[in-house]
């Protein structure tokens, strides 16, 4: 294990609330704690079982002041979360009482941990790989059970198992090569090399190529689709929301304490999470292009990965229609036909016509019929009908799916120059290239910057 | 220890942060949580010591599927916060896991706790009494260290024993009376008991009394004081919210989460805690007037308990100013003179006289001259110049101010009904009234449909 000070942080949610916890990380992290704590049976923290629970007061030592009634947990590491020792202070919620225990803490001898610096050690002293502390995060942002699932299978170390392998079996191949520079002489070893590189390495693209097509649907099951509904006025748009919201159950509205200019609600049709897009403005104005102004519109339409276009039985086509349909053209779309429950005015085959092979459902928000339809429609789009499986391993992080595309060009190349016979040694370069290029994915081979910066994304007190 | 069933809430503020925790409280605790709960070496919680750390994961047992990676805190009842038996499931913070873990303690036979229940219980489970819980309430919500102090002090029943050795005076008193009724024929009894009555309940009354005069001091420190800050446009209104926000340090800007048509801020100055009013409106108008209109800025000035009157010592006096001057009459203010950096236009004397014997600072705030004075007058007004003291018991709680005013009414009361002669027996009714207002504050002889109101304005989860 490295050799690091003792950090803490307040690794609660900020805000009033029945429990918040002061962490300590580090070799100090027991004397630091012991320091300031007084308990009825004078308890010495260092002599206490690892993975115990103290009752008692932080007391500061100079002022002999009681700052506040808590339980001390106390962990000796390597059986922590970063291997080292870790004391959670367990305080009544306070902002100002838990904010108080962090200042003595500090003032005791401990360092204010940086966002993800728990994690980070994590990572450093061995516990988890980069990409299982990626998953840390992931699952701390989920906004959906689909997203937890992914993050928590990522934890687990799903991907880094299925990366390490991949890597072992570009290693074995490599050693392949070796054997060819090694003894070029032997003619009949070069060709049987060639043969079983060219096995090999067409094995771990492929297994590649498997990975990457799960990016899309895990980035959508991490992200949720950006979904935006459109439609003239009056067509129904504020119904079809909220026979959403109430008929999949939103899952979250909003974090607190985040301020936002879009508001979104995430809710769940058939294990796709729709990130519904200004739920806010379709439910004060009916309009969001009369809110927002046409060109916002547009742009949160090109953004969009799937919108709902929603159109009126009940009325003729209109020309606004029309715009609309343009507006949306290349994109990934759903028509809805809204109040079956009155005549028809719409011409039906206009619409099929215009949507170019793009769903067309007919719904009744009213008499709720017809939102059966729609919610397949939605999963067959992005999962082609399928439920997607629970035991499917999902690339769903940008720089895992960008590590991987490169890593897959690289090991294209090595197929291709074995194939056309240049020489080995250029082979190996790109060999390696892939091993290192998939070493990155899980922290191995990855540059001191940019674990940096992949920390310092988190959250306090992680 | 009374008989409940389990509960279970997120005790956590919710947001994203580094831990979230599920508490669990009752007989099942430990039999619900074990069945969700599967560790590397398949531990029985059931079995395991109390005040232990347990690693492992949550999983659905009907699909098997891991919910969560945990840490689980298995404490066991009487030695706990509610008496009872609790578990707390320490999760990685995200909002949709922790919800999980919530959903699936709750669908195995757990039911979800309504707010402020947990610390219900540790009240009628007898580990705390009325005072104290409401102290846990005021610690959560203390806005600056005084207020914890009060609230710190409160719980640790400094209060409640105060409360009970009153109660103990007046029960001892009213054994005399009990003589006194049962053996009227003794007439020098009589003699004996009304003199040591009147002396007894004279030294409750003057205890009572002596409470009730920290209630002032006891209430701003609890709530902080409401403080305002009036004057035309450009004298310094804003300058004089930065250098006391700076200069004292801002404690808390707002709590994130909570929406507010008013945006406070609390600082401290010289132990006095101030609850800056409306802090945006300054900010962002330099007016609170030309922002809230003039009507809304009188209940504004009228809910104020301190108002921070603003001249400019280089420009006339004008209509406007005298206009101030009428709004704030009656009321606690200090006048502030800005700008003595620039020659003096302003009439000091008028000011002085308007004043009519409240503070007149003069500060030049660009120059930070003055400061030291201003915060003087602040701590002057309210706390008499002297510091408080760590050792006092303030009475904070509005309830408990109430209840104490009472009890001083009726042992008054009881007082003159002895020294007029009325019959002993109508002193009794008063003696015994005292003692019920009395119990009121620490929870004996207090009515169930007023626990659970009390109760239902705590948090979720506490």
């Amino acid at each position: 294990m490295l050799d690091f000070d003792t950090i803490a942080a307040i690794s609660t949610p900020m805000g009033e609330g029945a429990i918040a916890i002061v962490r300590l990380s580090g070799d100090e992290a027991f004397t630091i704690a012991n320091a300031i704590f007084k308990s009825p049976g004078n308890k010495n923290l260092l002599d206490v079982p690892s993975h115990t629970i103290h009752y008692g007061h932080i007391v500061d030592p100079k002022t002999d002041e009681t700052i506040e009634e808590v339980m001390m947990s106390v962990m000796k590491g390597p059986r922590t979360f970063t291997r080292e020792d870790i004391v959670e202070i367990n305080c009544h919620g306070g902002i100002v009482s838990v904010n108080r225990v962090l200042q003595l803490v500090l003032a005791n001898g401990a360092r204010l941990a940086e966002p993800g610096e728990f994690t980070k050690r994590a990572f450093l002293n061995g516990r988890i790989d980069l990409s299982q502390a990626e998953a840390v995060m992931d699952l701390i942002r989920a906004k959906t059970d689909k997203a937890m699932n992914v993050a928590i299978n990522q934890m687990e170390g799903r991907l880094s198992n299925l990366i390490r392998k991949l890597r072992q079996e570009i290693l074995e191949t490599l050693a392949h090569v070796e054997v060819n520079i090694d003894y070029p002489e032997y003619d009949d070893v070069e060709e049987m090399t060639h043969s079983i590189l060219i096995e090999k390495a067409t094995k771990v693209r492929d297994e590649i190529a498997q990975l990457l097509q799960t990016s899309q649907q895990g980035k959508i099951l991490r992200e949720g689709l950006a979904t935006v509904i459109v439609g003239r006025p009056n067509v129904g748009k504020s119904s079809l929301l909220n026979s959403l919201v109430q008929d999949t159950k939103a899952i979250v509205t909003d974090i607190p304490g985040t301020t936002r200019d879009v508001i979104e609600e995430y809710v769940n049709v058939r294990g796709v999470p729709l990130r519904l897009v200004d739920t806010a403005g379709i439910r004060e104005t009916e309009d969001i292009v009369e809110r927002i102004g046409v060109e916002r519109s547009r742009q949160y339409l090109k953004e969009a990965d799937l919108i709902l276009l929603v159109l009126n039985f009940h009325d003729d086509f209109t020309e606004e229609d029309e715009r609309l349909f343009e507006a949306v053209k290349g994109m990934d779309y759903i028509v809805i036909v809204n109040k079956t429950d009155l005549p028809q005015k719409i011409n039906l085959e206009k619409v099929t016509e215009l949507a170019e092979g793009h769903p067309v459902v007919t719904t009744s928000l009213l008499r709720e019929e017809g939102i059966d339809q729609l919610e397949e429609a939605i999963a067959a789009l992005f999962f082609e009908g399928s439920v997607e499986s629970q035991d499917l391993t999902y690339v769903s992080n940008t720089r895992h799916i960008a590590l991987l595309t490169q890593a897959q060009s690289s090991i294209d190349e090595a197929i291709s120059g074995i194939e056309s016979g240049i020489p080995i040694d250029i082979v190996q370069i790109d060999l390696t290239r892939t091993w290192e290029l998939l070493g990155e994915v899980i922290g191995e081979s990855v540059h001191e910057s940019l674990i940096d910066q992949l920390f310092s994304q988190f959250c306090l007190g992680k």
